[in-house]
């Protein structure tokens, strides 16, 4: 009889140690995956989105709006405090772009992380780069809900 | 020892079955999560966003600002088109808003959504309440990856 509740015991033992390791193993794989998705879907209250439009002047060769263009797109890899970055060229259809050809925007978290950017050598190098061929720079600055 | 062998198996019968209640409620409990997931981070690959701004003639009221922002914020509610909306007041530092406080961004899916927008009775109604107060309008639309 004891030999036989030994046999149970172990038979219990065995199964319970693969579904421990099988347990382990699918913890270790969904931690991450739900780590991960928790810091994407984690949106701020609020973000500073920093608008700028570029009207280039006349003449601007079609290399030189690719080197402000180029200059731009790098400062997200290049300046830590820019918290998202999106840009396109105008396809509006209503007249009313006044010149302008560009709209970057830039998203911060906060005031300190503007701070950063506009002072950030890769930003000084944009504005060395783009500045010759701009014949205006609008900017304008606003707090929304992301 | 036939006698053994049945221990050992009903021994491993019973955890596997205990095992096999608990991995089907896990199933039913990680689905409908995983289901939901899915379709909030099923975001389009471009989006086309309208980006006004709004610069309004000197002695315009606060009343007759609060009423032009009223019109535009009301226009989600309206038209179905639109498939995203956020708007701010400048708080831009670099002195180069051209006088413009506002900035509207309204996001459509494609041409066809803008081109449903334009005409729509509710943006009519908004232009007509905001065109008074307005010295300035500017727009431009471009695509971007959301």
């Amino acid at each position: 009889m004891v030999r036989n509740l030994l046999y149970l015991v172990v038979g219990m033992v065995l199964v319970a140690g693969c579904v421990s390791v099988h347990k382990t193993e699918r913890i270790t794989e969904d931690k991450p995956a739900a780590v991960s998705k928790i810091q994407q879907d984690k949106k701020p209250p609020l973000v500073l989105r920093h608008v700028v439009l570029f009207r280039f002047k006349d003449g601007t060769t079609n290399q030189q709006i690719k080197d402000a263009e180029n200059a731009f797109c790098s400062l997200p890899g290049k300046i830590g405090s820019i918290y998202d970055f999106e840009w396109g060229t105008d396809v509006s259809i209503e007249n009313r772009s006044e010149g302008f050809t560009h709209c970057f925007i830039v998203t911060f978290l906060n005031e300190a992380d503007r701070a950063q950017y506009l002072p950030h050598p890769a930003h000084k190098e944009l504005v060395s780069i783009s500045q010759p061929y701009l014949d205006k720079i609008l900017v304008i600055d606003y707090w929304a809900k992301p």
